[in-house]
């Protein structure tokens, strides 16, 4: 059994896709952000960068409990424990890092900056728009690939497109007009939603 | 030989400590971001997303070569090829994981953040300052891990050092307070400072 320790964010959305898509057997425990549950010194325990999602797997590596912070990470072990959604070698495991990489260290960040910065004391709309227009060629290069190919590493699913469809979902349901305008990805975007194992995730 | 495309930054820092460190042999065709050369029809087929890093390697797998882009992507790519720096399983797996991810996924964009604010047609000081907090307070938390063990993920080295020093030795020599005020992340820098392999990966 593994704790979820989460809420509906991005990241918290990517390591509950991978526990659901994986088959791995998890408790979600909801992390309310708005109450400041990530800052409480139990928490702080388990990640000191108060940040969800953290998981413990209380059957982890020999058999000892593990506790894991970083969403990419989670994605990464849950692939690596179940022995999915990770190619094992050759061309296709380092399309997957790359996709992978250019969806969790790129598209993912900015979408944060851009709500760093809406959500601040001094609102800049300028300096929102350095972060909008970044998010927009990101989803440019996607739109082109996945129009090519069914999936974002290549026509087998990933664990890059559960680090990519983590932060889609999440900015489609926060800022639709972000979405717009990219009809390969919605079509890809359409298949994800579809599958049993993601509507079971988003619900937060 | 792997062709590796790369400047200066943080990204194309670590691409090439990455293949300093590993081993492998590489030839650095420096890409010049101010005149543009990353917006090349020639590179852009090699990344779309126009950034650099990115490696060819002619002996890819199975023999073939292979175009490679995201500098994480590259760390991990180098790490399999070479056998070297990432721990096989267990919790020192999971452990070098998460200390990649926070690396490559929250220090770094936070100071690309920080630029892109700075560096914009209208610069915004308290919206800097928000990323500048958000990196202060990561690297308080690696200077309390660092005060605690040798290397980010343990007493090991692992590709999660070559990535936050590929951040940490850009940032220091671009914005050196940024870097102040941290001394266990700084006895760390020194040490890595020191190594050979690093002190070639620097000389862009």
């Amino acid at each position: 059994m593994i704790d979820l320790y989460a809420a509906g964010t991005s990241n918290g959305l990517r390591a509950r896709m991978a526990l659901e898509e994986c088959g791995l057997a998890y408790k979600l425990n909801p992390i309310a952000l708005d109450k400041g549950e990530h800052k409480t010194p139990q928490f702080l325990a388990l990640n000191p960068n108060a940040q969800i999602p953290v998981i413990v797997d209380h059957e982890g590596p020999g058999g000892k409990p593990l506790t894991l912070a970083q969403s990419t990470a989670i994605l990464v072990y849950c692939a690596e424990k179940s022995g999915k959604f990770m190619p094992r070698d050759g061309a296709a495991r380092a399309a997957m890092w790359e996709a992978l990489m250019s969806a969790s260290t790129d598209v993912t960040p900015t979408f944060g900056s851009i709500n760093a910065v809406l959500r601040s004391e001094e609102p800049h709309a300028p300096s929102a728009e350095l972060f909008k227009e970044r998010w927009k060629q990101y989803l440019k290069v996607w739109d082109d690939r996945l129009a090519r190919q069914k999936y974002c590493a290549g026509n087998e699913m990933t664990i890059a497109d559960i680090s990519l469809y983590g932060i889609y979902a999440r900015a489609k349901a926060a800022a639709a007009q972000l979405c717009e305008g990219f009809p390969s990805v919605a079509r890809w975007a359409g298949e994800m939603a579809a599958r049993p194992a993601m509507q079971r995730a988003v619900k937060f």
